[in-house]
């Protein structure tokens, strides 16, 4: 499955305004992939595919966690952090994506993890910024993206635990264990 | 052991002004014991011993945790984190503390855990708000302790995960899993 194609594939499943975000996540991710020289092709896959699973049906997805093996504490956490596995899972299923690197960034893309490789720091940062985006210290994240990966995921994750925070809501595990991991790396 | 004895088995073992922190931690605690009817004996001795292992040698606390039953992961996470289960392990060992409950909360005072008991929450809001606390957003968990024990508790958890990202720095586990829990509890 080229650009394209992926493109075309998951443009149904997803609002108008969604399938635009996905297409400056692309563009974000493929000018990060180059500076970084990382797999284009595959960052350009996964930024295409990532959002995939952003409108399925919530009982749906509480299916597949049950019954596939995904971590069943998802089921704990908003239903917002599910579409990030359960995307991975059907678009192995349903577009026959086979390729680990690909399906770990969209599996990862909304929770961050520990120990992320290039290509899902890539998705992750690149959903966080693409121009579209507009909320508090986002520029910050932007200026500093080329300066240090890391430092640019690290902030992202520390103003996301911060937005949650201020809303009084949980934090999924992963997004911590991400923090620890960048915080330890940079120090 | 009573209160008397406990103050006085601690008070070599800290610096002055330690010592002094140690009695309005047991004053502050005992006040809410009385307040929220918690079993009053059980927290001054908690309180009063909270910080006996503070200021071992790190070397010596290193051992502690690779020798006995402690999480090995303490040692990959600051010092600082590091009295609080050894001071519980040695209060077993060198003052025949056998109270699970006492054990316990000294065990977790610095860090939280999910699912903390009554006297746990005691013990670690008391050290957090003791009058000679001074830090910002300290008085707004004072003037929330009776009101809700839970809410000031996940307050000065987000305080501390808010202070310790602004320092760069990472945050144990368990301190994520005790704000998870009251987020969950209280939403």
């Amino acid at each position: 499955m080229n650009l394209k194609e992926a493109l075309q594939f998951v443009e149904p499943h997803l609002k108008k305004s969604r399938f635009e975000h996905t297409k400056r996540v692309v563009e974000t991710a493929v000018d990060l992939a180059d500076f970084y020289q990382a797999d284009i092709e595959k960052v350009e896959l996964a930024a295409a595919l990532h959002d995939y699973a952003k409108y399925r049906d919530k009982e749906e997805m509480k299916r597949w966690i049950i019954e596939e093996s995904l971590p069943k504490d998802l089921l704990e956490f908003h239903h917002e952090l599910w579409h990030g596995p359960v995307g991975s899972l059907l678009l192995k299923k349903e577009a026959g994506i086979k390729d680990t690197n690909v399906l770990s960034a969209v599996r990862w893309h909304t929770t961050g993890k520990a120990g992320m490789s290039l290509i899902e720091k890539i998705v992750f940062i690149a959903d966080y910024i693409e121009p579209g985006r507009d909320f508090p210290g986002v520029d910050e994240v932007r200026h500093q993206v080329k300066l240090s990966l890391d430092l640019a995921c690290w902030m992202a994750l520390r103003n996301t635990i911060q937005f949650l925070m201020s809303k009084k809501q949980t934090i999924y595990p992963d997004t911590f264990h991400a923090y620890n991991d960048f915080t330890s790396r940079l120090s």
